[in-house]
């Protein structure tokens, strides 16, 4: 079948496919405000309509909360699931927008026309350009090149509470071959990336309580331990002189990454000194010996994100807390089970308590990084098909953070998920004037239609 | 002049003593809040008309903020100042008391009677044994055995804005050969206790910043440098394992205490286990070797009242903020200078920051310790008056927190401070159904007269 036809169309349909996004755009589906409920429920029609319109078997479907699109189409060759999330942050602050963020236009920014709307690219701008790559794909060829199974979420801003009962209860029918999820970005300006690691999380809080009453200072100082001294005692453990996680068997079962993958990395010629200069930074401060790829992709960390006790208010007060008080989250790697590692952190703090102090934990969240098996045909046919779009050849990369719904495919539906999307660093997601370059809706169109032509 | 005839008239006239403390209890002197400034007017009023009763050419003396009571009485013998302040603290929460704050009352508190009113003991209750030691003495004598300056304030409890400036003005008025100070406790149920030091305060607020704005631990976590974690490396090296603080010099120019004066100490056989015990610790935190009263009277203490930095609300935020802060207090002793330990401690912590991390301090109070020169004979005087009304020796001791006002005395006056008073620990001054025990308010005005005998 003809890739070239079905690119020259996308050239030629670039107004009209950019018009249909205006108007998934125009529907103002923020889910985490129940004043936008219906407007959710009207993007979710939109689609199920749209994905009709491309010969899908398409529905709305209900849960507990917004509703899932679920679309069936083509046969032979690979299943594979297609994911993007339909609704959008909440536009807040408005007035820093320069302009209505639910009326979509071209604008030109710096030399650069981007299509500027809350979601142009998180996440609605980024799930088009698969339905319009199909869209081009059947036109030319009258079907899809091989079976497609679309799964379009309504919650992804606001926690997603429906989509693990959603994937529990339509396990038979969602389960593909590969799933697709088009919600993430180019590496730099240029480069393709297909995230193939993602880091876990563990979230552990801890009161570590001393007296029973807050003390005076003029009356206990010196002589009563103060709860405060114990955390930063303890805190200050966490790493050693060299950036080295210090709770035992922290390191247990994480593997080096591959000789190929290390050469894929360096080929991306990482700066650290330009991802840290525009924060204010100008050292990495992760294990000494480690590049800064590794440091936010393959290495775990301990990080103290909160920490409190005593007095914060103006001036002074001469106070000995009752408890003091921190939030620690671990992002972890492949090898790592948060759970051995809740328990060791909880051993490893009780062991440093002096008498008198007592340590109380909370467990916040905990899962596993997710690792894809990338022997799967599909990842190397995947980076061959955008390497060929783009100016740079496409690279598997890790990810600092987590996208649970990958997680969540592979521990529910037994499959691996080729995460590759078009978006910036400069997309602006989930703040004012949100936009999503026209170059990456066109040639993320194209690198779709790409990779169907290899799928077929 | 007969002793034995003022301390009969002091026990024959006690319930009219009583009588004329609760008049003034009644009296709503909450200085901190601006709709009782007519009840603090009235209780200086009171005041001051009550020692032209006892034969003093007393005035109410404007301020800038709540007015000072002075009387002048007596000529001979040495020239002392007698210092105590008629405001209260606010009665917040009312709903705790048992009984109305300003209607005093006699009630039996586990068989033990006790005046019960807002400033019973802190320190309306205190100051009247004085001027009913010299009312007593006056009837017996016809006149006070020396030369008394009566000084009362109406700001203790708001800060004593008004009380350097008006010991600035009226210096040479108030200049004594030595002041005396109701405004302390006994130590324990029974032993008088002379307060001779009190230790200093040292406060500093700190701000770390490392990146320009709080990052995405997801994006960042690992190679960006988190303020938290080297806040809590350089708090955690304020002490070392034996509790001894690490701020360079910080321990330069301490004398240790005198052997006579640990004699004193060691005999009031004090227990950290019942010291500590009711507010829930077992073990002493200070430095390693030192004795209990020694950590609270005598040696210098570095405490953090308050740290904060991050996300402490609900639930869990992976932030990496910019920034991190800490309040650190130091009790001081005698020999340490303020202004040189703070330069000590920024130089100190500024050594250890890590590229990109950057200090910003803000100093709050700085006051040297005050150590009474005891040579003066009134101190011995005093001593051993007051061990002949109680049923145990009195004792030169410490003080955990600062009487800014003994301070104030030396450094503007140049005179020192006899601090004695009658209050217990369990008087609940500034809380809720503060009382006064009646035998400390007797006992309190018998051992004035005895101090007054020894002075004639």
């Amino acid at each position: 079948m003809s890739l070239d036809a079905v690119l020259a169309r996308i050239d030629a349909d670039l107004d009209d496919a950019t018009s249909r996004l205006f108007e998934l755009l125009r529907i103002k589906s923020i889910s985490t405000d129940p004043a936008y409920t219906p407007e959710v429920a009207k993007a979710a029609d939109w689609l199920a309509e749209d994905l009709r319109g491309l010969g899908f078997d398409a529905e709305v479907r209900p849960t507990a909360g917004h509703p899932m699109v679920v679309g069936h189409a083509g046969d032979g060759g690979p299943h594979v699931l297609f994911y993007g999330h339909y609704d959008v942050q909440p536009v807040d602050p408005l007035e820093l927008w320069h302009r209505d963020p639910f009326d979509p236009t071209i604008e030109d920014q710096n030399g650069v026309k981007v299509i500027r709307a809350r979601g142009a690219a998180d996440d609605k701008g980024q799930l088009m350009t698969f339905l319009e790559a199909c869209r081009a794909w059947k036109a030319e060829h009258g079907s899809l090149p091989c079976r497609i199974t679309v799964f379009l979420e309504g919650e992804e801003e606001s926690g997603s509470p429906s989509l693990v009962p959603f994937l529990e209860e339509n396990a038979d029918e969602l389960r593909a071959d590969v799933a697709l999820i088009c919600d993430t970005g180019l590496f730099g300006d240029n480069t393709p990336a297909i995230v193939t690691q993602l880091r876990g999380m563990l979230q552990e809080e801890i009161t570590l309580t001393g007296p029973s009453l807050d003390l005076h200072s003029g009356m206990y100082g010196g002589i009563a331990m103060n709860p405060i001294r114990v955390l930063t005692k303890v805190l200050a453990g966490l790493h050693d002189e060299n950036g080295v996680v210090q709770v035992p068997g922290f390191y247990d079962g994480i593997p080096e990454i591959s000789d190929e993958l290390r050469a894929q990395w360096d080929g991306l010629s990482f700066e650290p000194s330009a991802f840290l200069g525009p924060v204010g930074l100008s050292e990495m401060a992760g294990e000494s010996g480690r590049s800064g790829l590794e440091m936010i992709w393959s290495r775990p960390t301990a990080e103290v994100n909160g920490i409190w006790g005593g007095y914060n208010g103006a001036g002074f007060k001469t106070v000995l807390p009752s408890k003091a008080h921190a939030k620690i989250s671990f992002r972890l790697v492949a090898g790592q089970d948060p759970l051995v590692l809740r328990e060791n952190f909880r051993v490893w703090v009780n062991a440093q308590l002096p008498p008198d102090v007592e340590a109380e934990f909370v467990g916040h969240g905990a899962s596993p990084a997710s690792q894809m098996d990338t022997s799967a045909a599909i990842f190397e046919q995947t980076r061959e098909a955008l390497s060929e779009e783009w100016p740079s050849a496409a690279a598997f990369v890790g990810c600092g953070g987590s996208i649970p719904v990958a997680g969540y495919f592979k521990e529910i539906l037994g499959m691996e998920s080729v995460l590759a999307g078009f978006g910036k660093d400069d997309d602006a997601i989930h703040s004012p004037n949100e936009k999503y370059d026209l170059s990456s809706f066109h040639h993320g169109i194209r690198s779709w239609a790409r990779v169907l032509a290899r799928l077929a």
